[in-house]
């Protein structure tokens, strides 16, 4: 690369590097918070592009966004204004693993989210490619750009994404590329290799987007919407649009035969792409290969926006060569003329080593910069998004000096997700689930605002309007679970007959209302006509009164679980142990300790390589240093 | 570039390579005409992308426009759907040079377009970058994308705008890339190469992109739009939006200075450029130098779109480098403190000569390979659509074996661009401007219709509906002309009067109304009162009346110059004469009139190095050739 000219282009408190969904909440955050913020990306038209699924949300991610919202981000609102279709998934099972899920016009959430950047006063948003992070003693100072304007600042948050050397690969060809036919950033990776951070490369792949009109719809099965949309946002209580169609499909024993007799035209099974995909994303060659007894895969094909005939084929990612791609889609019932108008592929890109970073996201060894998104090694817009957030939040508070904003495993998924990255690493595109946390049943996407807004309003940022309006909630929920409590029905003839008319068996003794919500075949509403003076609540308060009685004892024996697990998270590591020095510990677990220099004996305890045994060390040796220092304190 | 394994992907009578305003409607147009047409475009997020002023129309541009409009283009429909405010320029002067311009909401455009295009039936819409031209015996047989798809093909037109080896110049630095943080199309010209095709470098450049809200526009006056929105398209005959304003302000005393005293820092300056820029766009930096004595240039504020606060600074085109651009900005009263999103850039890419090519836009040596927009040596929106639409029909007619669609320099702008181009060549990025056109009192923007659609209606283009709307329009029009000729009004009292009253001398004959009207201080609207039977028509037919009554005289003029123009035209040069053996002819006349291969005697006027005397020696050439031919029929 030509060296450019260096200049001097402004002063500012944080540099966020990427525009898209976790450089947005990354940016949003600070600038909030009050902080004078630039956001750096290679393209003004690529803000919050989805280069994959026309969607936000799904199991285990709608959880994400709803904590996002919580929090006072931005991701949970754009969707629910550029949402065209929604639907509240897993409904058949518990309120745990309920998890919304809405199709987006893509372009017009691109729209609204650059919009938001836009009007945001404290936030500058500048078209330019970062090259260079500049430090000094270790600790931020700047960022240059590509045509040499140094930007001097105190804090920087890394959220490139996929575009770090960025390859694209269809069958044998590849060449240098980001997403979508944009630019790769090819020379950020050297300066972060300077910095002494490690990288890894990950590849992620999409499928090809096909013309509406060249589908027989008569072959698939229409997915509708809900018919009632839950908003993304807390602060959204009702949503009306005109809801369009998904489709269903499934791949045949035709499909699997082409694919199988073309697998050595797939780079990844040719052996020429080393990099690691995403396990739960997995290409259609992938699913084949490791799923041989399964005769087909379902394939739903969603629109890319309204304004648009291009569709989105979910299911059907690969890295066959556009050759095989034709033959294979049009294996496909209702596929058999489709007409492709971009071809599938897969992107390989540097990321790095999430075990570098702390809990608040700012890596190790280079004092006020923090990483975000795809970069860390995940997957996924909602994940981005989440790491987005906490980066954007911690890098102010450490500019305030003040404690990093930590969110558990018992408090968030995003506190799941981040605690997975930095303690265990990953080694493919790390992806959100609801069985990666312990703690479903507290963790739900429809309570995320109880749990989290309060927190954020604290540090300044979830505003007063949603923290009030979380308050009201809980009032409003504590109010009338307390009424329940009080209202006591008698075993009379009326009360009996009205049980009876529900199935429910006659009770013997004075019950109250709070118990008689706990049997199975009752709930809230349908004991509406016991309960005379019961207030008009609105729809999500009654629900939370439901789930918090129905699954009062689950919730009693999880709350348990966490006060355990807060036990050891409270048990605190300071960050400047020798553990070469702790006795006993083994060899494995000692680096391991040193390199991710846990915070609490309960993160050490999840990392692997750490084991029962070398945490009774360490809990022996705290209770040592607590007896030192007592001793010390008293001889003072 | 690594060679991809081919494969066949499909078969089509035409490919257009480009998705640019000149690919639109030469992908358009083959479609609209019945043939199975294919559009390859580097990107599909960039169709019909406005890579710099964020409007359509202009001096000159507007007549292409409705020229296009009025073939049966989309252009102006378009532009009339996307438009965010609307002015009729030059109107203080005569209706020859009155010209349309709108401001458009450039994301609004391409989604409106890309839909058009996803519409028709006959064209499919492809992301692929083409990097092979096939030919077999000098005829076009298919196309080769990057990607190894092989289309083969009958007919193919390439219109790759600005992407040919594009090159990002920003003062010292610079970089291979297409506009807008798009790849450039880099193995394409290559294959250009190989078929003998001569390439230019042409250069063009375009201002940075500013924040509305950072702007004072107190300092700045406010251009609102016309009151009374004149559509675009012949289609449409009213268009209602809330028109956003434009801003007005100057360059300073101190913006001079900056340029100046950075001169050396420009790559134009600094001979790190060669290629060559246009010549009525100049950059910033070339006004002041070519316009030292002027001491402030105009710069008008537009936004770029309604959803964006994104800001383009016409007039400010500039290669100068990041840092002196802001420098220069801020010196500009309203910009003392303004935010640049994005900076300014020139680009750099491969054109082709024009001269190659026949007036149909086919290019000389390979047959069916047909060029249009930018890469023929032109600059701006309007000349690349027109070119576009021309190239689109004519890869039709020869498809078909038909005459080509050739309009001459009396027909139509259209006309006047490409006999401009295919003649004269051009030495710097052409673009259309009214005093290029010598019959211009006829080509007018408003009568486009009258002189255009019937022409495309014939070879199949112009839709019955358009054509039937300017059938009825032209009888509408004869029959009211016919109708004032014929009311004669006599010297009686009341005349007298009512002439007083609009200052106009009494009469002192009976005289037509038609004859009234061509009085200056007259006009067919204010004499509605003597004209009792006058029928109520739009005002459209009202306006040509007017016009065709008031400039009657030079009318009558021009139509007269144009039939001597005609008579050159008509004397046709077969395409197989060696001019080498034409005695007489002067040794450049000869090597001229061998590589243009002009269609007519008229069209080798217009050859720069062909004199008078050498197209007297074509004259009695084609006459002795004549009476050679009768002489030979005589003996037959
Ligand atoms: C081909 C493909 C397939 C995918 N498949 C899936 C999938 O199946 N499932 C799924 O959940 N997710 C998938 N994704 C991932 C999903 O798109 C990402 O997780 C998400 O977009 C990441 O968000 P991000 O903010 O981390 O990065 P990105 O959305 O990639 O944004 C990165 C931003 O950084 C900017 N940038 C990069 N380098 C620089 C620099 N040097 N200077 C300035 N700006 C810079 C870019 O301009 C961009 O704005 C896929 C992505 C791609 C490209
Ligand atoms: C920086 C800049 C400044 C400009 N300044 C002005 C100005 O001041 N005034 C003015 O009037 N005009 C200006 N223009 C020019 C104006 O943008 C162009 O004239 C107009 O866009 C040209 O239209 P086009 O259709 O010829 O090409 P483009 O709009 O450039 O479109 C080219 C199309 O070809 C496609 N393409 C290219 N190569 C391949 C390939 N190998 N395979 C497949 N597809 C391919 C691209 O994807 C694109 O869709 C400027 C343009 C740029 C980039």
């Amino acid at each position: 690369m030509q060296k450019p000219r260096e200049y001097f282009a402004g002063r500012y408190d944080v540099v966020v590097i990427g525009a898209g969904h976790s450089g947005c909440e990354a940016a949003l955050a600070p600038a909030r918070m009050g902080m004078k913020t630039l956001m750096l990306t290679m393209s003004l038209d690529s803000v919050a592009l989805m280069p994959c699924n026309p969607s936000i949300g799904g199991t285990g991610k709608g959880h994400l966004v709803r904590e996002i919202d919580a929090l006072g981000g931005q991701m949970g609102l754009a969707i629910d204004k550029a949402m065209i279709q929604s639907r509240m998934l897993n409904t058949s099972k518990g309120p745990a693993v309920h998890s919304l899920r809405a199709q987006a016009d893509k372009k017009k959430y691109q729209t609204i989210m650059k919009q938001i950047l836009e009007d945001e006063e404290n936030l500058d948003l500048v078209q330019g490619e970062a090259v260079d992070i500049l430090t000094e003693n270790g600790k931020i100072t700047g960022v240059l750009t590509k045509t040499g304007a140094r930007y001097d600042t105190k804090s920087v948050i890394i959220a490139t994404g996929t575009y770090l050397k960025g390859r694209i690969y269809i069958g044998e060809f590849n060449y240098e590329g980001g997403p979508s036919g944009l630019f790769p950033s090819n020379d950020l990776s050297q300066s972060l290799k300077r910095l002494g951070i490690k990288l890894k490369r990950f590849k992620t792949g999409t499928p090809a987007r096909v013309h509406k009109d060249s589908i027989d719809y008569s072959k698939t099965e229409v997915q509708p919407g809900d018919e009632e949309i839950v908003p993304f946002s807390f602060l959204n209580d009702k949503i009306n649009i005109d809801q369009v169609p998904c489709y269903l499909t499934y791949t045949t024993e035709e499909t699997h035969e082409i694919i199988k007799s073309n697998l050595d035209r797939s780079p990844m099974y040719a052996g020429e792409m080393e990099s690691v995909g995403p396990r739960y994303c997995p290409s259609i060659e992938d699913k084949i290969v490791r799923f041989a007894d399964k005769n087909r895969h379902q394939i739903f094909i969603e629109p890319e926006g309204l304004d648009t005939k291009e569709m989105y084929v979910q299911g059907m990612s690969t890295t066959l060569p556009e050759e095989v791609q034709i033959k294979m889609y049009r294996s496909i019932p209702g596929l058999e003329n489709v007409k492709i108008m971009r071809s599938a592929y897969a992107i390989e890109y540097d990321c790095i080593d999430p075990t570098q970073l702390k809990r608040s996201l700012e890596i190790k060894n280079v004092e006020n910069l923090f990483f975000a998104g795809q970069v860390n090694g995940t997957s996924g817009y909602e994940e981005a998004a989440a790491q987005g957030i906490i980066a954007g939040i911690n890098a102010v508070l450490k500019l305030r000096g003040e404690e990093s904003f930590i969110l558990d495993r018992s408090e968030a998924y995003i506190g799941v997700l981040i605690d997975d990255l930095v303690t265990k690493g990953t080694n493919e595109p790390y992806r959100m689930m609801t069985s990666r946390a312990e703690y479903r049943l507290i963790l739900r996407q429809d309570n995320a605002d109880l749990r989290l807004t309060e927190k954020s309003y604290k540090i300044g940022l979830a505003s007063k309007e949603r923290y009030e309006k979380v308050k009201y909630k809980k009032e409003q929920i504590e109010k009338e679970l307390k009424r329940l409590k009080n209202i006591v029905v008698t075993p009379k003839k009326e009360v009996r007959e009205f049980l009876e008319s529900l199935n429910s068996s006659p009770i013997k003794a004075p019950t109250s209302l709070f118990n008689l919500i706990k049997r199975p075949e009752l709930s809230y509403d349908s004991l509406k006509d016991l309960d005379k003076d019961r207030p008009d609540l609105p729809r999500e308060i009654r629900m939370q009164v439901e789930i918090q009685i129905k699954y009062d004892g689950y919730i009693k024996k999880q709350l348990k679980q966490i006060e355990q697990f807060k036990k050891m998270e409270n048990k605190k590591l300071p960050k400047d142990i020798d553990y070469d020095a702790i006795k006993g510990l083994r060899l494995e677990a000692r680096q391991k300790l040193n390199d991710i220099k846990p915070d609490s004996v309960g993160q050490a305890s999840r990392i692997s390589g750490v084991s029962p045994a070398d945490i009774n060390v360490l809990l022996v040796y705290l209770e040592q240093q607590k007896r030192l220092k007592n001793r010390s304190d008293n001889n003072d």
